[in-house]
């Protein structure tokens, strides 16, 4: 006996990779549902050597499955993950929209687990670029805690979808054998799709990702500061962020600066990132040795080097922080999600409902 | 009647820019000398429309030289520039081999020139990664003072000479039109041609550039702390960088985040940076208006955007700053520190010879 698991949007650049996931986890699977818009279905897709044709999501979708991990958008979340608790199953929503709902817990299963218990069926993965912070910040909040935190990203097209993929795939050739120059190049969909204006990301660094809050940060940035509060359950953590995307396909980067608040000696917080489950220490200056995204893509860890002191502040320290924002960032978060769950006899339907039916 | 000016380095990536920007400058110029290594000696380049031989550099070169304009590495500036001087001309160096030496003045012209009153025969120009930060900062330093400075960096790889460009294009090709994968690629340059290992910048970041210090900072960083600390005589500024190479042509952005000593609003640091000379303010969220590389590369100024207050610290200001690295950060500098040494009549031999001569 095992799971029925659906994904809904399972022909985006993070279903796909969803599929990969489940193929390699150790949830027990009896069946794999691969539900998306009425545009892509009757697609086929595989799960392991199985041949599986993509349904349209419809409310119904939902009556036979165990876990459904959603990864099409805040506003089909919106829609069907309400339907999908009412139906019985566990929803590990990926997007946005139940992120900052109270009833719903924000979960990197190596930091907050112990929050999915007691869940009202929606258990929320955070943002890509927040989930790979909290592998690198939480063995430090553990033994030292954290007073404040900034940070500036470098951040992958995929992560704005397979569209943004193939965006910056052919303005770099247009570039490269067309002899374009970057500002002629004609942009569709970054920095963000539903924003007004497009700029070209070929040898370009553009510092909007999501479009703009009231307070002149952007949605991405503020994701970074909430987020945090709610997954290290603390309101009062300085989070400051500035989120740039640049032209890499996949693989997050992150120049972090923190302030502990007891002292730390470098030598013992990269000895805390060493042990901490799903951090891996690269950091050998003399050596070469640092994180990089071409080396993190692939890969479930989330990948810290450049650990030193602030020159000035004295419980100051600076970091450099990678992971692939495909998998840690959102494939394999959600699907870690659902493996924590079950370890924890956690896919079981939610007494009642508490998510609206629109 | 005008100056002789020579060019040190003349066929690279910054020599190059050199020859173009003298070409629009208002300097009285009666002829431009070229020089480079031996390697490059023969070659033809073009001044307005006059064919110029490139001569190899020697210690004999500068004897009619009013003005030589270096930048072809630390090692040749140490090596040729004392002789420069001893021959009567004024040196402007581009290299960071004299920057910290208390003897030679450290200028970003709309910074500190005054720094130049009582020269010794040689200025140098900083760092590209530092030039751009101190037109950003110095009209917020005038007016509210600076305690602090923590700032990333997305540097372009024009800054590592014109090789890494060649590579970072090639690379590229052969993902894109030769499907190899990025981890795959050979890299020969980057991150620091001087340095034992070398990576891919093809979709990569490379929190590497320079070599790295003792204290685990590369020099790039240091350079940034070292020289803020010169250019704006406070030797009690904070700062800590961390310096990142990305797959962008020309056009360094940044990433800083500044303490001020006295509490500025938004609206006025707006207003001081847009009033600030080689400053551009583009700081419009609602319409998507900030600064971008690729928008940056040709023009002389320095733009900045994404102005806004830290969350949480009340003198904390965030910013991202951009300018085209071979201009304002080097080949324009250079030009605008000996067109203000002209205008203000320093044009001159040095009175005794502080240097020494190997």
């Amino acid at each position: 006996m095992g799971y029925t698991v659906a994904i809904v949007g399972a022909t985006g650049a993070v279903g796909t990779q969803m599929i990969r996931q489940l193929e390699q986890s150790n949830l027990p699977i009896e069946q794999v549902k691969l539900l998306s818009s009425s545009r892509s279905a009757g697609k086929i897709l595989h799960f392991k050597d199985e041949a599986i044709r993509v349904e349209e999501t419809t409310k119904e979708s939902f009556y036979d499955v165990d876990i459904a991990l959603f990864s099409a958008g805040g506003s089909i979340s919106a829609k069907f993950a309400p339907y999908a608790v009412k139906s019985g199953a566990v929803v590990v929503d990926n997007t946005s929209y139940f992120r900052q709902n109270p009833d719903v817990p924000l979960v990197v299963p190596e930091v907050n687990a112990h929050a999915m218990i007691g869940h009202n069926g929606i258990i929320a993965c955070p943002n890509c670029s927040t989930i790979q912070m909290m592998i690198a910040l939480e063995p430090i909040r553990q033994k030292w805690g954290i007073e404040r935190v900034i940070v500036s990203t470098y951040q992958a097209v995929s992560g704005s979808g397979a569209r943004a993929v193939e965006e910056t795939k052919e303005q770099l050739r247009q570039v490269l054998n067309d002899n374009l120059s970057p500002d002629q190049l004609i942009a569709t969909v970054l920095p963000c799709s539903s924003d007004q204006k497009h700029y070209p990301i070929a040898f370009n660094a553009l510092p909007q990702i999501d479009i703009f809050t009231d307070n002149d940060y952007t949605y991405e940035e503020m994701k970074m500061t909430l987020e945090t509060k709610k997954i290290m359950e603390d309101a009062t953590i300085k989070v400051s962020a500035t989120c740039v995307r640049i032209p890499v396909l996949s693989g997050h980067s992150e120049s972090i600066y923190i302030e502990t608040k007891e002292l730390a000696s470098i030598s013992e917080i990269k000895k805390a990132i060493a042990n901490f489950p799903g951090a891996v220490l690269q950091d050998l200056p003399s050596q070469q040795i640092y994180p990089q995204a071409i080396n993190a893509v692939g890969h479930r860890e989330t990948f810290v080097g450049r650990i030193r002191k602030d020159l000035d502040q004295e419980n100051g320290v600076h970091m450099w922080v990678v992971s692939d924002n495909l998998l840690k960032g959102a494939a394999w978060n959600s699907v870690q999600i659902a493996e924590t769950l079950h370890k924890n006899g956690l896919v079981k339907p939610a007494k009642e409902l508490k998510f609206e039916l629109i």
